[in-house]
């Protein structure tokens, strides 16, 4: 089969990588080989490839019709989305690995690859290396998914781990993690979460079968989460991860990304360093985790190839791994429950009353002191409502004249 | 689509049970509604069965061109193979939860499928509720697989679970697994680690995309396993799980099941009780790790249930998951490296030179003992060939006049 890669960054690079260092088992696999006819880039050179693939010129790729499988890896939008849709009415396959596109468009090109009787395959924009979206496809056909919890981003789960290795502050973790070269010079969409929060929006529509707005989700990244948080969390026996989660009860759908504590028997709690974790739990399989490289260049670009052999087996029928045009909607952030672990100013002495009345309602109230610190201690509170919990929160503030110096949830697999 | 259920045990009845619990997404994901036509049992009545699906006759099942698919979970060899291969014959798709059938006749069930343009499934042969098959048929499709290693009996897991948490011995364990129902009450074909080496036999061939014989595979299952061995594990930071390991190097295949010690970084580390975890290993991918329920009723049965939905969506075409008819030779188990964890008799005085000499000749020999025993001590070993080891401890016992206790290997992860 002949192809083009469009975009030929870390994933396209990649892509050639990797049909070249696999060739053989690819054929093996696929029933035939792959040849790399087109590389669409911004500049007529690229160092070490031959100057005769590449082009600068969409049209080219667009009007060839020996190409029968275009890779999308230029990332954003505009204008991936357009020459997506060109490819697709034109009956080429196409494969991206672009989380902003499938998240943005998702639903429109499955329809247009469905009109045109060829496939739109995005195996590599949800956790790399990690074979989340064909699971859910296949896996979970026949399952009642009440839930997607995971571990959707690299750089946050690097630096949340080096914070608890090391007792550094986030600052300087994430200064860190920017001279390493695991962090972007600007790294808003990792660490406020944009990017977990798309890759959620993408588990939500695979698992609902319908369209939804990454918009509506309620996003929290991890640029509050302190040292102090971290000990405590050491302390009591849990890890903080930057979690995207999606959740199905009856007819209902609920999702938010937020950094959370995690218990110790939690398949997500030893998912360390760059690694990324998607646990899911359906009616009648329990819960399932699948682990791995959730970036990287090779990771992202095998998945991208394992979807360029799925359209070589699947060349003359549409598979239909997608989501159809519906728009689902997303409950308000209010409507989730939580335990929340809760740092509050002072001792405990003189508001153990309040303490119950707000928080603790259940059994006894366990204080929680670091050692050395006199100014702080921490509670875990009961189950409670996250809109309920925020006017609790407020009306303990104003009773007590004590203030709470910051809160995270916990995500309790045993208890959802 | 009509189909039949041969085999009305744990699993066939669970099937049943899924199909009806989660009738209304079976049929969207699908795009057709499942109903069950046959029941083949060994009575005329089921309990809480109409009696009009059951049968006990196998040529009504066979000869009923609208029973388009037969699910198999019949267990065993014979008559299995013959239904099975009957049916395929007659264009029906099958589906099976069967290792046993689907390891010693898999690649001339998958030929006839072929012959027949029908499909031959079987994800629930291995990691029951576990996505392993089709993640190595479509996810790894375009990977050079190194290396998979698995927990995949549940049974086995759950005992050494409990010894760890406990500190019981091998035989009360086993015992009270076979009281809660974890173990059956021969339960030689999970202990002994034949339930596993069937299932690591179908993973070589899924992965060399040849047959291999399970018989081939080295196999020692947990039976000398004992408290006093797991109590180093804890000391040391290891647990002992007994694993299915599969490795290819160039055109050479490796495979063998045995209890081993299991480093705390390995994500195979933390999978407890009853449940599996299955770690792969691609030269691009890097390491995945499938956690989830090894077996248990609902979770096969939903595997299975998702190979019909992959029936329904493929009804027309043959899809070629699994391997050829050509016998691959799986090198023998001296040809495997490790470092061993040895306890010997005695202290280490007066035999620092042979135990330099035999096992540990790059740096330091490091002593364990356990609190109070002054029996025994244990070491770690070198990396030596299986061949080599064993030579050098009988060569140990001999020179020194010491008894070897036990020996385990050691899985390392990130060494191989």
């Amino acid at each position: 089969m002949k192809i083009a890669i469009m975009g030929y960054g870390t994933i396209g690079s990649g892509v050639k990588e990797v049909l070249d260092m696999n060739r053989a088992q690819i054929e093996k696999k696929g029933g035939e080989g792959i040849e790399i006819k087109y590389i669409l880039a911004r500049k007529e050179h690229i160092p070490g490839v031959e100057d005769a693939l590449v082009t600068t010129d969409f049209s080219v790729i667009e009007n060839d019709p020996e190409v029968e499988l275009v890779v999308e890896s230029i990332g954003g939008i505009h204008p991936a989305y357009e020459y997506i849709k060109s490819c697709l009415e034109k009956g080429k396959h196409v494969v991206s690995s672009n989380k902003a596109v499938v998240d943005a468009c998702g639903s429109k090109l499955i329809r247009t690859a469905k009109e045109h009787n060829c496939n739109f395959y995005f195996e590599a924009s949800v956790g790399g290396g990690i074979p989340v979206i064909r699971t859910l496809y296949h896996n979970y056909a026949g399952e009642n998914v009440t839930e997607i919890t995971g571990i959707l981003n690299g750089t946050t789960n690097f630096i949340l781990t080096k914070m608890r290795e090391e007792g550094s502050s986030f600052e300087d973790t994430l200064k860190e993690a920017q001279r390493l070269g695991y962090a972007e010079r600007d790294p808003s969409a990792d660490i406020d979460g944009f990017d977990t929060s798309r890759k959620t929006a993408i588990l939500l529509s695979m698992t609902s079968g319908n369209r939804c707005r990454h918009e509506d989700i309620y996003t929290e990244g991890i640029r509050n989460v302190s040292d102090i948080d971290m000990a405590y969390a050491k302390a009591l026996g849990y890890s903080i991860k930057l979690l995207g989660s999606v959740q199905t009860v009856e007819d209902k759908y609920f999702a938010y990304v937020a950094p959370m504590m995690v218990e110790e028997q939690d398949p997500l709690y030893p998912v360390n360093g760059v690694y990324n974790g998607i646990r899911i739990v359906g009616n009648c399989l329990g819960t399932t985790m699948l682990y791995g490289m959730g970036a990287g260049k090779l990771p992202t670009a095998s998945a991208v190839v394992s979807d360029i052999i799925a359209a070589v087996r699947h060349k003359n029928n549409f598979q239909g791994i997608g989501w159809s045009d519906k728009m689902i909607e997303i409950e308000p952030m209010g409507g989730n429950a939580f335990r929340y672990f809760l740092r509050i100013e002072g001792t405990e002495e003189g508001i153990e009353k309040e303490l119950k009345s707000y928080f603790v309602e259940n059994g006894k109230v366990k204080v929680h002191v670091l050692p050395g610190r006199k100014d702080e201690f921490a509670i875990i509170s009961d189950i409670l409502f996250e809109e309920d919990f925020l006017a609790r929160l407020s009306a303990f503030e104003d009773e007590t004249g004590r203030r709470v110096f910051h809160y995270l949830r916990v995500n309790s697999a045993s208890e959802e």
